[in-house]
């Protein structure tokens, strides 16, 4: 059995590897190769702990496995990541346990890698202005995927806490791009690309704002509840997801459905777009919108390309069960 | 992280650690302080495999954890266990992943241990026979546990295939006790203890084959469709289970229940008996049943004091994630 801690995750897994990953499992489920098991999320009742796991079998990649943990609020006080989450890899001809992957960095590389999917099979071509929503942890991850998919000129940035801008505006001067800080109107007004990855529970973006063509990649709601943008948007967009299921029970399409301006028909899995059985974008005035719920194959799809990696590489430890 | 193999959990834990851990969770279950989170189990589609997750809080024990694997029919043929398992513990202060024990034997050891409970809570003291139905690799375990509980002088036997039955006389000779292979319709009528461990999906005993005051653990069904015993003995006993939800679902009482001869509020969480809150047996005349259906507490329970054991011994492997 292998351990990949989460340094090594690091120095093995880079945004092309996660790309490829994500890009070739979001494929495997639309054929019917890959499925995610029911997803368990509780709160335990101790430390406000919120726990579960994602997990799910890709026949095509032969990755088996759960992703385990949640958000632990109180870890940030004593110096740990709040949310904490590990990867176990099974084989799926034996069912023994074969890897055990740190799941932290993991996490953030296969968000950022699902919208940057998204941004390279429905985005304009010629898109010049990246709006980001949000600028926490996750939002770093992001903009460094987005910015490889696009020949972007400039970021423009909105984020609740106005002070948590500047550490995003330096990943931006890393990868040479402008940044600037704008009202949500603005940001609306200027990109034609979009992220939100936020914990919002409200809507952030105004379908008036959103100008004709953008792409928006809605990648913080995960949960019965939150919410990042106007409903009205998805019902102006053609709505693509990672999973129909969690885009309509928990993902930013729950509200458009609650509402009744969007039917779960009108959703597309983009694995379709990446096999080729749907256009994705057939025009230049067509708003896409990527409803990005995070689903356990991911998890199970970064975590087989470390294992291997690593292995290759000669920085996997070898264990004995 | 501490990672405890197979090996290293055969040597720390015991039949008495394992009886007090499964003890001591069924009791918090039945106070509210440990609760089993919805249990995944699905059909991959890949070497006809069963795979899935039993996991839990136990607050009292803080416990917190999944236990993750499955039944993999071909490995046999590959000199593997058909059955493979792993219990993952994590830190409920942090979420942080703690331990990483082998579930194979703990598996074995813990649902011993639960009809071991019952027995020790629900049996008549002066019971001298005990009747096992079923003769598997569990069912050795089944013996030895029992076998503690009470001042039995014999062990009669019978299993589907008669040729099993050996093995499990050998056991029952190291153990002092004589063997006798026996006809069901013998062992109901002998046994004042009955323990019955089988994949069936039949009933095995009927009712009017059992005697006055016997008590009978029903440890083989844990899938809808598994059955080991005529539901009559239900209606006509004092109905004891692990977890009700279970019990009603997956366990024996679920044929009772479909029938209609028992109903959910007749079932008794064993843990109300151990806690004081039940009296149990009431009389020498009473048959009392307990459905142990296998809940993912125990395993996190028989994990949590290998981890705990293994340090103290200093055999446990510390791995940095």
């Amino acid at each position: 059995m292998l351990i990949v801690s989460e340094e090594v995750c690091q120095e093995v897994i880079g945004r092309a590897d996660a790309f490829t990953a994500v890009e070739q499992v979001f494929a495997a489920m639309s054929r019917g190769d890959a499925y995610n098991f029911p997803v368990i999320r509780e709160a335990i009742g101790h430390a406000d702990a919120l726990y579960g796991f994602k997990s799910g079998f890709d026949r095509a990649g032969l990755a088996l496995g759960v992703k385990s943990g949640g958000f632990w609020p109180g870890n940030m006080a004593k110096g740990l990541t709040n949310h904490q989450s590990t990867v176990f890899l099974f084989d799926p001809d034996t069912g023994m346990l074969s890897a055990l992957v740190g799941g932290n960095y993991l996490t953030a590389v296969r968000t950022a890698a699902s919208s940057s999917v998204s941004i390279a099979h429905l985005a304009r071509k010629d898109a010049k202005v990246l709006g980001m929503v949000g600028a926490g942890h996750q939002s770093q991850f992001q903009l460094r995927a987005a910015a490889e998919q696009r020949d972007f000129e400039r970021v423009v940035a909105w984020n609740p806490h106005p002070d948590m801008l500047p550490k995003l505006g330096a990943v931006a001067a890393e990868l040479g791009l402008p940044f600037e800080a704008v009202t949500q109107q603005e940001l609306g007004a200027q990109a034609d690309v979009i992220i939100t990855i936020t914990s919002a529970f409200e809507p952030l973006l105004m379908r008036d704002w959103i100008k004709p063509g953008t792409h928006i990649a809605c990648m913080g709601t995960d949960t019965k509840g939150k919410q990042e943008v106007d409903p009205a948007i998805l019902a102006a967009a053609t709505v693509f997801t990672d999973e129909i299921a969690q885009s309509v029970s928990i993902g930013e399409a729950q509200h458009a459905i609650a509402n009744g301006t969007l039917k779960e028909g009108d959703i597309t899995p983009i694995g379709h777009v990446i096999n080729g059985d749907h256009p994705g974008r057939t025009s230049d005035e067509e708003i896409t919108l990527f409803d990005g719920t995070g689903v356990g194959l991911q998890d199970l799809a970064v975590a087989s390309a470390a294992a291997r990696l690593a292995k290759e590489q000669g920085k996997a430890q070898e264990v004995t069960l």
